[in-house]
């Protein structure tokens, strides 16, 4: 019997995370879940966003299934205690040092992107970002007065980018195993040209690399991967990054495939323990009104099955179901189109069930 | 007269500032030009990619016009003396804090954006970068034994960001000011849910905010900007942003144009002295092949004329003339489609001039 943590989290959290759970029951699994609160939801009844037995929770199970976080109306907490800082601290307690999220067009979506069908059809990037390290952890960071720079003795606010060398090895080599599980091919990305942590980022992928030279490697400056992401995103193959340049590239890819609402990502450890939670947020504005789409969860809980529990043969049937649906031309708000038929969320995950 | 600096620098820099220069002297105006190496070409020549002759006329110029830098060739040097820290140190070195760079769609080139057409046409964004700050110029930055961290003991780069209350203050003035000239509307991006820099940035920006009831002010997390710039670029007035966050998506949003061979820029002190050059770069691999697109480059004169010499009706000539020649068809190989007439470098050149 494998423990799964079930943080719904806030907004469509609960919603989307309620048909994942039916997903994964239908599948008859040695599986015991048990939920916390967390975000939010846990903000307003523990005053914290992770509380203790939520985080004692996530390092006792095997695996977490995370729903989303967030809402405006925490803007006005100090940071400490927004929503976001739960998943900031969960990856950092849990170690979950390598985010995978793929981005991916379904064929039966290509419509849905903003880019011209021609350009995203067949689309399948996996974006490996690194996600304890950098300018999110690293000290120091705060304000003082300004000694130097243009303004000496004006106040000054400050963070620190930084990586170690076994950190950047560590995801370095995630991203050449991956890369020999699909096309052999890997964009790693950073900006030399400016900073010294991506010059020691560049030089350690370059040594790794040695290992794998049965996988090609190419570096891209961030500003050029954002630009050839629109340009021609066919041509990546697993892009691999730090933890802030992953931040934004992996959202921009995820857009330009028109499907966000399917995205799944997986965030693991150093043994395959993982965080797993769908690429969007918590759209606070539809919550609660059936509207969302349900589907990136699901297949999150499919990553989960595949990367932490080995149950490959499971996360297969949940994503045959998904495939499914969507040739029976179901589609929450988010992703239909004209002939197709509007369904809510509930509906959606009743579907996949039944695709299973 | 007025004096300017003429830095045409490597690659395809030569070949269009020849073309720029031809329409400026077109115009009969009170303009001095002089030439000094810049880039690969400087350190092929003088051992320095910003030889001190270069930087100080730079400095005693009126306004700086740029072509641009880089060859794939100089990645072996050592960081210091690459074609780009030519940039980077003119930058420093004349204070250019205000970078304006607009993204916009021209009508005729529609269908060269990745968008479809419906998302694009129309789209005419200023992104304002903020350009001697941030991570760029940080200290301290360096290599070093990690003393914490996931792993210390072991070697570790880092740099810093920082900004210092006058530094977003002045950047915020100038967007609020050129929102005034537009839509009225300011996006401020920032990363405030993780970095202490960008939480200053915010508060700050609000505050400055208060002295323009008249414009609109709204934040975006810079992953979310990367995404709503694929989703819906229209929404954007002026966005504003610091100078790494600004490198990402400015390229971004000129690659989602499809006319980055169109997109001019200027980077502006506190007394609108400015360097002007295309957002596009040194290309060397079709260097001297006559198949450039010279207009970046002239529209970037344009800019020259209107920010920094107070000659706005010359700006207006130039942009007229650049605008019929596209309406007469006439298309380099990078915006060409079927149905246009496809010229090189000197005979786009040669037809804006005869359309002034
Ligand atoms: C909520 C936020 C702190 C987080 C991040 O920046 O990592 C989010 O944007 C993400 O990508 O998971
Ligand atoms: C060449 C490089 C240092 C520069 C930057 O990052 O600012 C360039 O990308 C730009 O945007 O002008």
């Amino acid at each position: 019997m494998k423990k799964i943590a079930v943080l719904a989290g806030d907004g469509i959290g609960p919603e989307i995370m309620a048909q994942a759970l039916a997903v994964l029951r239908a599948l008859d699994l040695p599986l015991a879940f048990e939920e916390a609160l967390v975000g939010g939801a846990a903000y307003e009844a523990h005053g914290h966003p992770l509380p203790e037995a939520t985080l004692a929770l996530a390092q006792s199970a095997d695996a977490v299934l995370f729903g989303a976080v967030g809402d405006w109306k925490y803007d006005v907490l100090e940071r400490r205690l927004r929503p976001e800082q739960a998943i900031l601290g969960l990856r950092k307690a849990l170690g979950l040092f390598a985010n995978l999220r793929p981005a991916l067009c379904y064929e039966q979506l290509v419509h849905a992107s903003s880019l011209k069908p021609e350009l995203v059809a067949g689309l399948d990037i996996l974006i490996i970002r690194e996600l304890t390290g950098d300018i999110y952890f690293g000290q120091p960071r705060g304000r003082r007065t300004a000694t130097d720079g243009h303004f000496p003795g004006t106040e000054e606010a400050f963070d620190t980018m930084r990586y170690s060398r076994p950190e950047i090895e560590r995801i370095a080599h995630v991203a050449f195993q991956a890369a020999r599980q699909r096309g052999r091919h890997v964009t790693s990305v950073d900006k030399n040209n400016v900073l010294e942590t991506s010059q020691l980022w560049k030089d350690v992928v370059v040594e790794v690399h040695k290992e794998y030279p049965d996988v090609t490697l190419e570096h891209m400056l961030v500003d050029n991967a954002a630009m050839q992401l629109v340009k021609a995103p066919r041509k990546f193959d697993v892009l691999v990054t730090g933890n802030l340049f992953g931040d934004i590239l992996s959202d921009e890819a995820a857009m330009l495939t028109g499907s966000i609402g399917m995205l799944p990502s997986a965030s693991l450890d150093a043994n395959n323990k993982g965080l797993y939670e769908p690429s969007h947020g918590s759209a606070p504005d539809i919550a609660g009104q059936d509207m969302a789409n349900p589907l990136a969860t699901i297949l999150s809980a499919a990553m989960m099955l595949r990367y932490s529990l080995d149950l490959a043969p499971a996360a297969q049937r949940i994503e045959a179901a998904v495939q499914k649906v969507l040739e029976q031309g179901l589609r929450t708000a988010d992703i239909w189109s004209e002939g197709c038929q509007k369904v809510g969320t509930r509906a959606m995950g009743e579907a996949v069930v039944r695709a299973l």
